[in-house]
């Protein structure tokens, strides 16, 4: 008998196979939702076809400009339609999308720029300061596309203006899937406390199953209202920006996070879900709350970047937020884990709660495992809520790898795991639990001591907004935690004392910070906590 | 400036690039849910764990009997946890799941072992007597694994029995994922209703995919419960085998499709979703009709095969059922169109409402285009709702091709497209509707009639259960139609002029038909009308 029957005479061919790309997702949302409204933004919405439309235009007038295959196009403007439609219109014109932070200095765009080898800048005018100090000195700089919003460009400034390429394009382009579903989508830059920016590239293929998986996991339908709270420039927005399209959602932009904005779009927009850091969620919440807000449905928040402190758990349920906490990197195009609601969890007390809430959980769909393993022996540790070990990962939503960066790529990929860097324990029902970052644990005499955990107590200070916590070096215990605390506008004021005293009850005497900082906390573009900032603060005593 | 860089040193590994498999669903759902019902069934129900561990028993077993890649496994059985177990164990044993049709007659059943090589045969012992008529005589008769639900097997008949392999399998086979994401899953006979069946060859890919978009257009969440009233060797289920179990929803199996058992579970398992042919949504809304049943919470009810008749749709609501409209060919994994509701349908009146939902709709998820080409150019026709051409198919889950059958392989696709034989009309909206199978039309004086448009109205007849028209040779005018008519269960006598009449207020003169017949209609095993048995009565004039 052939054993070779089910690979002979059955191979591949146009009518049966072809690259996953979430470009399809708009085409078939125009093709199904037409007259749905697919955008909307400050200076007006956009129905699904409307959104194709402007899409193949812009993708045909960046091809005519000589923009293809491989070719970076950078983006630079807050949460918009036209940063949106980039998702689609550079890579239907084959190129690759590097959309850019918006907090960044000149000269970390200049150097973004010149590694990613930006052929194309599309900039809101709002950034030509920024965009004119980036830009100068360049060899090769970037075709400069003005999106003017508030102002036109100043002459000279740009080659185009976004509005009159997309008229000059064609409604009908007939753009081309990649060729290959391996090929890069995007570029993302990753927000590294140290060192130089690294270029993560994604695929399509990732795009789209992160696409696919990430609408499957949040619940989404066609009735979905996505208010855009994340950064879209942010790993794509998790995604999101593809998910969306996908089940032929709305998108509502969002170019600043006020909680008066958003208390608006909200009401006015029926908002269904919105994504973002804690740092976002808990001024949402805590406005909210202070204001006597309800929201009129049930509100779908997912956060990610750090779990949700415990008592924003605990404010967001009589707001109207549900909170789904996922965890990701740039590396793995945003979320890679969610924590899964399980149905006994609902009678719980609230600190049993929100502790089950506040892990990273179990790996998204196109994840096929999440495990985390033994930093000796590289084997997962036991699933006893208890061993550290660096949280790993494979599937098929984990990056191409660091452009032009081979060794930083062979690093992060060791022994088929994406590493992410993240020390963590496993509990028995299989939920993943990142204690901190490797290089954020601090070891006191031998024992070691998650800041993370110290953070937790901080925040359920009444009068603490923000808390941070390093490692300070000691001569007697190694390292000795010192904490680092912002308080809430108004709050009384409070002593190191308090703060001491406070910790006290609610940990380990070894773990209970040694000195007390005040202040505002410095933070990245992306709102992550500069720990480097802190440590080298803490080093030198000040 | 290098223009590959996103083409260098940034190759697929074991850490970002893994086949798609819809073994993954299991393999998460197992962990993210273990203690929650899996699959429920007469003789007890399992949880995700426990469904894992069997099946990963169950393909470790297999393997140690010889069988692996691209061998065939048939299995004969109901709708049943066994049935379902082995759409995981046979491929993670590497091997290609050969679901049988249980009306097929032992002839149909030994050319199917035969022609598919299969290497095994699991089946329930209620169909020994098939069984041992099926494998008489054949050159290389399959291993028989008993499922022994009612009695034992008899000595002699089966090798094994599928429980004792079970026991004697490892918990924690570590199986693998198939090597190449295009390796052949499972194969599906087609029920054509002349010739020999073919074999439709699934891959790991399109099962993966079709799995995902299917619980997606469904909404599917873990809170789904899914009765099988579908049979699950009918296109694997529609590939619902797999989507409940990605969402880590409920499959409740049911043996044999009656109204009491189907309200009965629906009550006690608090059934969210079902699927099945328009004969079981017809046989439950008329049944439930009549007996004054609400269901008590809202059914989603996807219906394929063919068009919901109008009367069906307007029965459901009162009773409970949601239905959506689905259409798709053995071919394409099950489903490859839906009929995707509008909110501007909601005012519609019945009729118009009816009209619009029994269109096959727009393309699923994994679709990349849905088209009505013309039979003279190929190319799509005008979205006028008025000119017919041939429905066509291109995308990711679309067979690899017919079992050892390049020449139907190369029939069925064609410059790029997959040919469904099925007439249709591209609506205004992007919406296909099907009018007819292309030998199903009937041509009188020079006239299309489709056959469905009559059918249609016969079955708006309040006496007629059921309809099917075909063609009758007439010298004058070529054809002219021919009326089969099944009434309902103690109608009331009507005549074929009773008939006639109804249908002049109907349609065109011309359409109207010319003798009408009464009795059962011969139906194919999964349900389908067998309308070349019905051309041939017509012909002969009986």
């Amino acid at each position: 008998m052939a054993s070779d029957k089910f690979d002979t005479d059955l191979e591949q061919q146009a009518a049966n196979y072809s690259p996953l790309t979430p470009l399809s997702f708009l085409k078939r949302s125009a093709w199904v939702f037409p007259h749905k409204i697919a955008v909307k933004d400050d200076d007006g919405e956009f129905t699904y076809a409307q959104f194709y439309e402007r899409c193949r235009r812009m993708a045909s007038a960046l091809q005519s400009l000589g923009i293809g295959r491989n070719d970076t196009v950078s983006v630079l403007c807050f949460n918009s339609h036209e940063l949106l439609e980039s998702h689609y219109s550079v890579p239907m014109a084959g190129a690759v999308l590097n959309a850019l932070n918006t907090r960044l200095d000149a000269a970390s765009i200049r150097f973004i720029l010149q590694h990613g080898e930006a052929r194309a800048l599309l900039y809101d005018t709002e950034f030509e300061p920024l965009v004119a100090e980036a830009v100068k000195g360049l060899e090769h700089p970037p075709l400069r596309i003005a999106i003017a919003h508030q102002h036109p460009a100043t002459p000279g400034m740009a080659a185009y203006d976004y509005e009159s390429l997309i008229a000059s394009g064609d409604p009908n382009f007939a753009w081309q899937k990649p060729h290959n579903e391996w090929d890069a989508i995007s570029l993302c830059y990753t927000s590294g406390t140290t060192g130089d920016p690294k270029g993560v590239v994604y695929h399509h293929r990732g795009a789209y199953l992160s696409g696919m998986g990430n609408a499957m996991a949040f619940n989404m339908t066609p009735d979905t209202v996505y208010l855009w709270t994340l950064p879209m420039f942010h790993c794509n927005g998790w995604c999101y920006t593809w998910a969306i399209t996908a089940v032929g959602g709305t998108h509502v932009c969002l170019r600043k996070v006020q909680s008066q904005a958003v208390l608006e779009r909200i009401r006015e927009d029926h908002v269904t879900h919105m994504c973002g850091a804690p740092v976002v969620l808990n001024l949402l919440v805590n406005d909210f709350s202070q204001a006597g807000v309800k929201l009129p449905t049930k509100v779908q928040f997912a956060v990610g970047g750090a779990a949700p402190p415990n008592v924003i758990i605990a404010k967001a349920g009589p707001v109207g937020f549900q909170i789904t906490h996922l965890y990701g990197l740039t590396e793995s195009y945003g979320p890679s884990t969610v924590c899964v609601w399980q149905t006994d969890w609902e009678g719980l007390e609230l600190d049993d709660l929100a502790a089950k809430m506040a892990r990273q959980g179990v790996g998204l769909y196109a994840m096929d495992d999440v495990q985390v393993l033994s930093r000796e022996t590289g084997l997962p540790v036991p699933a006893d809520g208890q061993t550290l070990g660096e949280l790993a990962h494979r599937g098929n939503t984990l990056m191409k790898g660091y452009l032009k960066n081979p060794a930083s790529t062979a690093k992060a990929f060791q022994d088929g795991w994406f590493r992410t860097g993240d020390l963590a324990v496993m509990h028995p029902d299989g939920y993943a639990e990142v204690k901190d970052r490797a290089k954020d644990i601090i070891i006191s005499g031998g024992e070691n001591i998650s800041s993370k955990e110290v953070e937790d107590v901080l925040y359920r200070h009444p009068q603490v907004l923000e808390a941070a916590v390093v490692a300070r070096p000691d001569e007697r215990w190694g390292e000795v935690p010192c904490a680092f605390v912002c308080l809430k506008e108004g709050a009384p004021a409070v002593s190191e004392q308090d703060i001491v005293n406070f910790c006290r009850s609610g940990m380990a005497s070894y773990k209970i910070p040694k000195a007390v900082v005040f202040g505002p906390l410095p933070k990245t573009s992306t709102g992550k906590i500069r720990k480097n900032i802190l440590r080298d603060q803490a080093r030198s005593g000040h």
